[in-house]
């Protein structure tokens, strides 16, 4: 009988501003995980990843899955490996997991990931950045830092489609306010149209509100086999259905999409993770996407197929990604909210997900039986998404 | 019918002191590599992994697994992503593109690794090292670089055994001689062991020859689904049957041995690959071993089970491991002669595997039919293993 893998157990540490170490907050994650699950013993997990980027430069730790694998009290005989796909090195190793898993090569897989962004020396997360583009084309160039590329992204969506600073707003103010009765988002603050439209500039059309924030944190969660997984829990069963991670290119200049506003590398990535998990983007009940900026979720919900092309702004001001709405989105608070420690992120919304999915989410979703997570890296150059579903894929 | 996965071609770029990036060697492999496999296109592949750990610090670009891929001209669907395992990352990344073709989550996956250690600033390899080791712990106690630890390794495996000087010198002998044929070695020089014994000390007991060098190169394989790999080539098939990786701890204080010369954690990764390819260490025809140091190789000869322990002196100075022995290993030169590019070296060692299972090595095992990987990694953290064979696993 075929191996399937599903997702029974999430947890955090505090995401914000933290007097702590990247290795001390995946301890925190880890604990919070495993008291989701009472059952499992850490004995029992034999594969553990930990996706970071920045963990070399700004915690002075490179080949990171030993040194926290030992501090979360976890043994690995199948597989310890650190991930690194930036924004998306979480949800990335969800599906080296599901694949591990489905293959036979490991049971119960502890999916862990986290940055420490906040160090003394503050320039580190920044000379950071500029190695997380290409270094050779981009950064010569003049691409370095995300907030001027997604402000050319959002003035060329508003050019082309009529999308409103109003509009981009939305955005921000629905996923705040889902994020401010989350007590491990990095803010927990309702947040007005008027608030949100009246904050100082970043880089215009792009304020405040419109961009996540630099943040320390991590999370964890564990992927098991089908038949372990119902040993383990009486929780319904989260099956990881399928994924997929498009990258179609990596320097600016070879842009895949007819402008900055068509992410058709996107496109490709839902197609292909749609195809896998034998969905289409009219059965998604809830969905976490990449909203590092208000103008991303703007667009993820027209190439994710939410919505028609051009449509993201009045679809987001309509509350079609509020409870209720078409599809909700960010239900947890997104990255906008709870911040963004780049390999934790994935993780962040599998757990939102999976208690979707089991009817035990803040702002629950009724009935709610198929999932996606979406995560976009880089400078826009990679997308990852993974879905989910009550039911296994047949 | 289930699904598996074979390699089905290599390459690599010239390894040594290079004036090339990282991203120029790697692009030089992954040519190397399509040219082995003339009926595969480009489009063609769907997954990519790139192994490497300094390329953040030596090599300013994090993420770069999209930069690569572009370099290399391919667009992947199914998986982007970057892998750190430190010396151990290429085989894990092979590891896990197992799982992915297996599962059906991608069909054809370049794996590649790399990495440029000779920079302008030569401190920042020795800083990226005192980085990769536990440094909350196992720095401030005075463990940081490799040749230290593994010179005690050596003092106790000489105390408890009576290995001998000679013995070490002669794994390096046997390997730099298979090396000194291999022109993408760092290394073409044959080694007398007179030469060997006379070398400058590194660190006592260990003298040059024992220790493997600082090394510029990248090494890129193709992972395949058996059906597609029979479309793409009528050479044999080279199935990878199993593997594990084992990390049992990570502070050094927190030693899984009875001794420093005991080496648990890797007889627990060998129990688990073993079982996992349905063979035992009889069975094993040609062998590739992580010979950072000569004691390495020593011991390894040990826990994988291919002599008894305290043994491995014996058995590597009376020949066993040269061709016509009882496993030849490291015929292709070894760490020790084609020098530690540590993301790549899995891979190179994976490409000589392949070739010796499809009888086109440059030392050949004739009838060589199950042969196996093994690197460690980290101030001997952990231990992956790959076993590969010219049959499926049933």
């Amino acid at each position: 009988m075929a191996r399937r893998a599903c997702i029974i157990a999430g947890g955090m540490c505090k995401w914000g501003v933290r007097e702590a170490s990247l290795v001390d907050m995946a301890q925190e994650a880890a604990k919070d995980c495993l008291e989701d699950i009472p059952g499992l013993k850490p004995k029992d997990i034999d594969g553990f990843f930990f996706a970071t980027s920045y963990a070399g430069r700004c915690s002075f730790q490179v080949n990171t899955a030993p040194v926290i694998a030992e501090r979360v009290g976890i043994k690995p005989t199948s597989i310890c490996a650190r991930v690194d796909v930036l924004c998306a090195g979480g949800s990335t190793a969800i599906l080296l997991a599901k694949g591990l898993v489905e293959s036979g090569m490991a049971d119960i897989v502890m999916v862990a990931g986290g940055e420490k962004l906040y160090t003394p020396q503050k320039w580190e997360v920044f000379y950071s950045e500029l190695a997380s583009i290409d270094h050779d084309w981009d950064a010569p160039n003049g691409l370095g830092l995300p907030p001027p590329f997604f402000a050319l992204t959002a003035k060329e969506h508003m050019k082309r489609y009529g999308t409103t600073k109003e509009q981009l707003a939305w955005v921000s103010v629905v996923n705040y306010n889902y994020g401010a009765e989350n007590p491990k988002a990095q803010f927990q603050k309702k947040l007005t149209l008027e608030e949100a439209l009246g904050a100082p500039p970043v880089v215009p059309p792009l304020t405040l509100y419109d961009c996540c924030p630099i943040t320390d944190g991590a999370a964890a969660v564990i992927v098991a086999e089908e038949s372990r997984a119902k040993d383990l829990t009486d929780r319904p069963l989260v099956y990881i259905r399928g994924g997929a991670q498009a990258s179609l290119h990596s320097v600016s200049a070879n842009w895949p999409g007819e402008h900055l506003a068509d992410w058709a590398h996107l496109r490709v990535a839902a197609k292909r993770a749609y195809e896998s998990a034998k969905v289409g983007p009219d059965d998604i009940d809830v969905a976490q996407t990449h909203d590092c900026f208000s103008i991303s979720e703007v667009i993820e919900v027209e190439e994710l197929g939410f919505c028609k092309k051009g449509e993201g702004g009045a679809f987001i001001e309509s509350g079609q990604t509020k409870i209720g709405g078409k599809v909700p989105i960010n239900t947890d608070g997104g990255l906008l909210s709870c911040g963004h420690p780049f390999g934790a992120t994935g993780i962040r919304q599998a757990i939102e997900i999976m208690k979707q999915l089991q009817g035990r989410a803040r702002f629950q979703v009724e009935g709610a039986e198929i999932a996606l997570t979406h995560n976009l890296s880089g400078l826009n150059v990679e997308h990852t998404i993974v879905i989910y579903g009550r039911e296994p894929v047949k």
